[in-house]
């Protein structure tokens, strides 16, 4: 009896203790509750290509991800109402929201609602992403995307750079950072001649990425064989030159999908007895929306829902396992519904958006691809990719253009049309998106309308990680290092290859732009973390500066 | 030492017992949580209209509603992907997914996921609301809306019809039921003379409702000021013939704003000391959404989520009150970036979206209204009330109509070029649309993606109410009153007033369709519930069946 009043106190007062006013704030959740964390990303995902994704590829059925929805998220940068990946990406995996083109950096200009204003000669410095803190913590840490793992999303979570086609920048920081599993496509981007690529994306300072990656020891897996009989982490899977086919159009016996990079890298990752933090991107569901492909957006959405299968299996069966989910923003403006159900929607039957899209055996970009230069084939492969009956109209346009990507464009605008489908715009879209949120005990449930950047917090304060604290240890600027009373020359002599000389006594220090080791008396010295170069400060870790000190 | 040790136990013991796998799901919340429920429904919304409200009317901060979302809701019909009010309405109010102009009534076809299958012969049957379960268990209930209140959704809550439009039957429960508070538009449908009316929404049985209400013992009040002297319940405010103004057009001094509406129905109804049921709809959201009005839907939402404050202030100081907020459906497919911002989406400031927009002093639809015969005044009035400098082009096309429907459709048109937003439809869309819940225990906080049926079970559950109960009791069926031994005739001489006889040991009652009466012996006895006819099937409260049983 008295036993019993006890714990009737003790649950009131439990209750009291955790009572909040709305629901599971960031503020209310426990640190550390989270060993391990997956962060999959849709990108350019909304609630309508869920919606229609359930439809036309699940018969309705919830998919893996509905039950884990628990909040909206904002997307906007720090200036500017409509995000592109590579600051929304940024304030996913650093907690700062910034500006346009830049990866893993603090903005110049932070003007928005939300927006952390960087201390004065901040601006531009790297800030510490989720991923670089849990290593820093002593976690393993990994990457998969179905885009060359060089592109915005993953680059955010792994990189500094003041310009998202920074390729050159971007792959070697990634080859240095230690990284414990890296899935994706993306292989001739780290090449040594990849004069094909856009001036951007080309490798600007002679190196081969390839061999730097097994100089440093990484094994490198090519198709879904070699990834599959891993068995070992500090591995990069290059499964395409740039990005990997759509999952409609891969080979399902040479490529992996997503779900089998999660898998994989989940298995590997989870060796490590301190824990993993694994971001897995789904890359390609913004690039259909940016062509207002409806096949591609779906298919590529329903095979992001399988990774999240994957994830949330392991969670379930690892109770301090954090799964979250979140699109950075949308793309395309979709709607279920057009101009032509203006008047009649609520009478038409579910098949009437999707029998025609249910038809289609692969996306409209590699039908597109497939279409020969005379246009001899394109009844035919419209037909037997798509599923379509084009209209002589339809024909005609075709016929008269060789762009690949302006076929990808008539084919899915005829896809829409059927399907009753609408878009707006092929650039990006500002509505919030949906927060997806799974963990064992809902008292760390996330939920609410919260920042893109309050997510890199939340995941933060789940691994009991403090981010200005890992941002303060990996990134001592050069300012701060003249002030502990080295001295600091930068050579930019090869403007590709910067070098920057620390002294202190009378001894040399060389450090190299995007590199994770300094030389000195003629020994290379490797450190956990990277040199980072804005164009006009360099930042270095501390635990490389502290050798000097 | 060894109290402590029990209170750990305990905690432990608690924590496994509330643990759940997937966020707070409807098994897991506990019933007869929340004595009373505000339900708020801003018809027609989407997450775009939210975010570019908060941009608009509240300088990017956030919205009332923001700190509510915890989910998705997954808006479909029993048989077809985009809903309309009437039956996602139904959906919300009842529990029960149904067909298209279906109002509080079971499905014939119920075939899609997540849709509950009536039992044989109980199509089209009436199934209680979540508001009608309330009453039935003593609470005092109320509606609020901006349209006329016999409109879909708020006829959901409260009536019984197989067609949104049948105002003649709608209005009559709704004058019948015993609602505590009826707040919005619509006296005019409520007259015996409405013959300026659309057929559908005439009244056809010769009755005048406002009478009726009179005969009822109800108050009715028709201004601001006479609602806010308003001191006890049992009263109707109509404040306009047909819909309410928008918000941004209503004469402030003498028509109530949603918030104040909304306050003074909680100021009424909390008198109860039983608890209270109040849903309260921006119902013009969607009207907006239809005509692709950006000025229109955002400052209605905007009005809309001041109602959502009243609410949330109101059970910050209740602890016992829950309140839920979700859109029936999307409308109209907007999106903040179009066409124009395909390729430069990222640089653009919020300004460009939201300065032409702030201008706006007044809706689309006012203005539409206001712009003479001969169109001499356009220009002007453009500028004036809408802030908007017309092209010669736009001008042309405003001089062409005589149709104020057209012109709104111009002016919406004229302001989303410049605001830079995309709409795809003048119907709704398909698409899941957020969830908001606010209780003051978490554990309590639906989460997941949940279907728009089971936001009613939710609800009902909170109360501790059992919505098939209600339903057994307050809608008997012809045929179980023929199976209890009671005779019954139906007598539909005059097809709008059929007239429901019961007789038992030679005795007789007379039951009216859509009454909450009984005649015998030449007197009246009244009854909690309506009487309801789907045309082939009567349905009489069991409280009035008991009475000849």
């Amino acid at each position: 009896m008295s036993k019993m009043k006890i714990k009737l106190v003790t649950l009131t007062a439990f209750l009291a203790m955790t009572a909040v006013t709305q629901g599971v704030q960031l503020k209310d959740v426990k640190p550390g509750f989270a060993k391990n964390v997956i962060f999959l990303i849709p990108d350019g995902s909304s609630s309508t290509v869920s919606t229609l994704t359930r439809a036309v590829y699940n018969d309705g059925e919830s998919l893996n991800i509905d039950e884990m929805a628990s909040g909206m998220v904002k997307t906007y940068n720090s200036d500017t109402f409509i995000a592109d990946s590579a600051p929304a990406g940024t304030a996913l995996a650093t907690g700062w929201k910034t500006q346009d083109k830049l990866i893993g950096v603090k903005p110049k200009a932070a003007t928005l609602n939300g927006a952390r204003v960087p201390e004065v000669g901040d601006e531009l410095a790297p800030a510490a992403s989720v991923l670089e803190a849990a290593k820093l913590d002593g976690k393993a840490v990994g990457i998969v995307a179905t885009s060359e793992v060089l592109h915005a999303t993953p680059a955010d979570f792994t990189t500094h750079s003041i310009h998202r086609n920074n390729y050159s920048v971007i792959g070697e920081q990634q080859v240095h950072q230690n990284l414990n599993v890296v899935f994706g496509g993306g292989k001739s981007y780290l090449k040594k001649d990849n004069a094909t690529e856009a001036n951007s994306k080309k490798r600007t300072d002679g190196e081969d990425m390839l061999e730097s990656l097994q100089a440093n020891g990484y094994n490198i897996v090519q198709t879904l064989d070699e990834m599959k009989s891993l068995n070992k982490d500090f591995v990069w899977g290059l499964f395409a030159e740039k990005d990997m086919p759509y999952d409609l159009d891969r080979d399902k016996g040479t490529t992996p999908s997503l779900a089998e990079m999660t898998e994989k890298a989940i298995e590997l990752l989870s060796k490590d007895k301190d824990g993993f933090f694994l971001m897995v991107e789904g890359s390609k569901v913004d690039w259909a929306g940016h062509a207002n492909n409806p096949i591609a957006i779906t298919s590529e959405y329903a095979a992001f829902d399988k990774a999240v299968g994957v994830a949330l299996d392991y969670a379930k069966k690892n109770s301090d396992t954090l799964v979250v989910a979140v699109t950075d923003h949308g793309t395309g403006g979709l709607s279920i519904g057009n101009l032509k159900t203006s008047y009649n929607y609520p009478e038409l039957p579910v098949d009437v958006f999707t029998k025609d899209m249910k038809k289609a055996k692969f996306t409209e970009v590699l039908t597109a691809e497939k279409i020969s230069k005379d246009k001899a084939n394109t009844k035919s492969l419209a037909k037997e990719m798509l599923g379509l009956d084009l209209t002589t109209e339809e024909l005609n346009m075709i016929e008269k253009t060789q762009k690949t990507s302006e076929i990808e464009t008539i084919l899915g605008k005829a896809m829409s049309e059927r399907a009753h489908l609408g878009w707006t715009t092929n650039g990006h879209t500002g509505e919030d998106v949906p927060l997806y949120v799974y963990t064992s005990n809902y008292a760390n449930q996330l939920t609410g309308t919260v920042n893109n950047s309050d997510i890199a917090l939340y995941i933060a304060k789940a691994m009991n990680l403090d981010l200005d604290k890992a941002t303060d240890e990996l990134f001592v600027s050069g300012k701060k290092i003249k002030d502990m009373g080295i001295e600091l020359d930068i050579d930019s002599t090869n403007k590709f290859q910067p070098v920057f000389k620390l002294s202190k006594n009378g001894k040399q220090y060389t450090f190299h732009e995007n590199k994770n080791y300094y030389e000195t008396d003629g020994k290379k010295v490797k450190f956990n973390g990277i040199v980072v170069f804005n164009g006009k400060e360099v930042f270095i870790p501390n635990a490389a500066i502290k050798d000097i000190k």
